[in-house]
């Protein structure tokens, strides 16, 4: 008899999933959505092997359980169905925070190992009509395991992730997860509508060069999921968000003082490391 | 007999407008450069009609001498040869920054014409080397006239443009060419420094999402260039830096609260922004 994986939640990354995992090793894909347009596109594309709109009917026979829902929705879900998963089923979710997620996974009883994973793919869009097989190829699976963690299930993620076409597994903690996405993710959006707030934007329509685009292209972002993903990474992203003032307010006294020679090795010295970023490294080389 | 129109600086931009300027009118295009490396490749590649390396040789001839040096490049040169123009000449500049040019101008005499101009156009690459003529295909050309301007210098310089291939000439005031060139470039670039400022740059390598190559990408900049272009343009450069970093300051204020619907409400005013920003407006509609 085949196992049971359920997918909750198919939008782009849970439809995507579903798409990609159909056929992995004995794993019935099973997706789970609320809204009925979904259901119909996923069910007539072959998104997963089958689809409901019942939770409550294929959770508690549930092998596996990824939770591709937004921020919140996965904090909510796991309250309400913690007494509902089967004992001994993994249980992960796929979202950019992980600290929140991890802390939110505690109301779970011990039969249940959940662990936080977030494969580091995604597009500007969004919905089930998005969704391709492809959309993980050559992406990060970054996977936190937790003290309680089970090896098979460590395993069990690795083998998925491989098989979505993800091109390695970094395992790291809650901690540094949450710093990484705050940094290298979760900082821009806020630049990026905090450009868009100047007084000027509209006087400077048709002006715009090309770093002003590549800055604030991720500016029109879903006020629903960034609202989520910036409150329950609030701790991590307070800090880079202070270091990033800190580093502009540096720029901004050197150049208060009209000392070129201190400016130019202010940038010189920014330049280098950018320069030292962009070098082919481990991951260029792949 | 021939006009006599002057380039003074083959690197990119001069370069590229000695190429795009050869036939405009009844001109014979001159280069300048002190190198010999370049005046060589410019020689051997059309740059021009002609190349020299002695600016006093051509410039008590010139009817119309374009400075396409950096900034403070153009600032020496008018000091030096500021009792060589011919009587009459029209002298104008290509740099991006407008008021300190304007100003270095005043030390000519009243018998040239000095008119100060910005092809919005370029690459990430510098030389002659890297100089084409089509660079300036579908630019804005910014036109900054003075008081004093003469009518035919200003309609000489449209259809010089036009020549060049700019799809527009807007006349703007130094202040506001200044302003807008803070907020849409300069700033920018000042973001994309301070970012990799971050000490936790290295750990992120291989873990940058599009956002954050976005954002950062202007970052390994030409250190002597952007020194000049920054300190040059220090007053509007203030402005913009000092409300960006109240703008950020604000959304840290309000992710500090944790009130996610203060948040949410201030995620949509900027996205809403953006959004508008995208519209098809005049300059995209051409």
């Amino acid at each position: 008899m085949k196992k049971t994986l359920v997918i909750v939640g198919l939008g782009l990354i849970g439809g995507s999933m579903a798409l990609a995992l159909k056929g992995f090793e004995d794993y019935e894909i099973v997706g789970v959505d609320v809204s009925q347009p979904t259901l119909r596109y996923a069910s007539e594309h072959g998104v997963g092997d089958r689809v409901t709109e019942y939770a409550a009917d294929v959770i508690p026979q549930a092998d596996v359980v990824a939770l591709a829902l937004h921020p919140q929705g996965i904090l909510d879900f796991l309250h309400t169905y913690k007494d509902q998963f089967k004992p001994g089923a993994l249980v992960w979710d796929v979202c950019g925070v992980k600290s929140a997620i991890l802390e939110g996974a505690n109301c779970l009883p011990d039969t249940v190992d959940f662990i936080g994973c977030h494969p580091m793919a995604g597009t500007e869009f969004s919905g089930v009509e998005h969704a391709f097989a492809e959309l993980f190829q050559g992406s990060h699976f970054l996977l936190i395991p937790r003290e309680t963690s089970q090896p098979e299930h460590l395993a069990l993620l690795e083998r998925l992730a491989a098989y979505m076409g993800c091109k390695d597994v970094h395992r790291t903690t809650a901690q540094a997860h949450d710093a990484l996405i705050a940094y290298t993710s979760q900082v821009m959006h806020i630049i990026a509508v905090a450009v868009c707030d100047d007084p000027t934007l509209f006087d400077c329509k048709g002006y715009e060069g090309s770093s002003f685009r590549g800055c604030t292209r991720v500016a029109a972002l879903d006020v629903g999921l960034w609202t989520q993903l910036f409150s329950l990474n609030q701790p991590a992203l307070l800090e880079v968000l202070d270091r990033l003032i800190g580093n502009l307010q540096s720029y901004r006294e050197v150049l208060a003082t009209g000392d070129r020679k201190a400016l130019a090795e202010k940038l010189a010295f920014s330049a280098a490391r950018k320069r030292q970023m962009d070098l082919p490294g481990p991951d260029l080389l792949e």
